[in-house]
């Protein structure tokens, strides 16, 4: 997808939401069998409850990588009922050296047709740019995650004071442009968000840690929106196990509903 | 496997080889189907002609993923050949918050029962520990890598003046010991081997990027090797691919057992 055709649903649809897939064989609501078929009944119900509020689906493969070629059957039948109107993301974070990062683009670009993939920045540039050499294709690029081991590396201090994550985006700002490059920049990181967005301000920035890990929506904002608006938050638990009972179709629908008013709040206030 | 196990292989065999199964369908010899059959077949019989001159496989997961779940099929039916007398290595370079994490974790090492997986550093300590849970695996944390864009993080100086990749193993040696962590530590790297051996004398590396990335063995062992070896020195495309044509199997084991009987050479000065 062209990013010019994400941030005209992100204004028609006035949301910026992307609903996380983590979904979770051992936690499936009431009435669905606990296994990969009804995990995959799981994240239709949660499609057709969730469409309409957001723009985004996030994929976290882990989730069916944890059961091996029948888990990544699983993915691929959930990559078929995602509605292809909206940006679709592969939270893989992948990356290796050159020939072998251009087989996960073959495998997330080409054979799965995602729009983009979360890719970690440890090896350099040439692990990142076959992510870079798709029409309409993104590499989301780690920045700064929303977990505590964030502080472990990516706040580590370089010789002129600035901290590591800052130089992943300038360096990679050169690599890439806002049309095939994003960065993952984590809802808990407070003023580091403002930062971000001074180093790349046009880039769009992949959202995760509201809800669960702490992260606030206004906050983020408040630190990183662009003029075009330049964020997908996720939410993925707050959203996908709004309630584990057999309304949960509903319950997700109604959270989706209610995190993308506050978002149509947002985008009000800033565009007046 | 215990890493005890793994250094009374390298004391019997006198070899401290990895042959890489970076095994690509698009080149495939002559004799073989092109499709993922013969992906498999073609593992079989390099195993089979390299067995007896290496201790340990690494697996690169790009080269089967590329394909989807018929991918990862093929990439379990090769771990089923595999031999357990090795030691078997997932290199898939995966990474995530804790709770992800510990799902790629359940695919590698319970899943497909590896005995390590690489593993990236960026997202720092909650992202690897799910990795060091479990008895007799390891996770072999990305050091320094072989690859031109090693230059571009893992060589920015910190305040202190070290590397990123000094950062990496000195944090890392206090979340796991040798029992449990290992480093990938690139052949190409020089001196740099030498200041990772000085941070961490007692754990392994996996060294890749002798022969077609230009390392040389003498230069990692003069910079790496410690008393029990501590290094596993991975060949991928200089073995697998000796030859095109029909008798690429002899040709593999031929250039396998070349490069083993050098790696014994080595061994025997270094214990006079």
């Amino acid at each position: 997808m062209k990013l010019s055709r994400l941030v005209e649903q992100i204004k028609e649809k006035q949301t910026f939401l992307c609903v996380g897939l983590d979904s979770d064989v051992d936690r499936l609501p009431e009435g669905l069998s606990r296994d990969l078929d009804g995990l995959v009944e799981f994240n239709r119900a949660i499609i057709e409850a969730t469409r309409d509020s957001c723009v985004a689906y996030k994929i976290n493969t882990a989730f069916y990588e944890r059961y091996g070629s029948s888990g990544w059957k699983a993915l691929e039948k959930t990559r078929a009922i995602l509605p292809n109107t909206h940006f679709l993301i592969a939270d893989a974070k992948r990356g290796d050296i050159g020939n072998t990062s251009s087989y996960y683009a073959t495998c997330f670009f080409e054979h799965l047709d995602f729009d983009a993939l979360t890719v970690a920045p440890y090896m350099g540039r040439d692990s990142i740019e076959p992510f870079l050499g798709y029409a309409d294709k993104h590499a989301i690029l780690l920045g700064i995650t929303s977990n505590p081991g964030s502080a472990d590396f990516q706040k580590t201090r370089a010789e002129d004071g600035e901290m590591m994550f800052e130089k992943v985006l300038q360096k990679a700002i050169h690599w890439g442009s806002p049309e095939n490059l994003m960065f993952v920049c984590g809802a808990t990181q407070g003023a580091h968000l403002s930062r971000a967005r001074k180093i790349a301000p046009a880039h769009f920035f992949l959202v995760p840690g509201v809800g669960y890990q702490g992260g606030d929506l206004r906050t983020v904002c408040k630190h990183a929106l662009n003029n075009n608006i330049g964020l997908l938050v996720n939410s993925s638990r707050g959203i996908i196990y709004a309630s584990s009972a057999k309304d949960f179709q509903r319950a997700s629908a109604e959270k989706a509903r209610e995190v993308s008013l506050e978002m149509k709040k947002i985008i009000q206030n800033t565009l007046i």
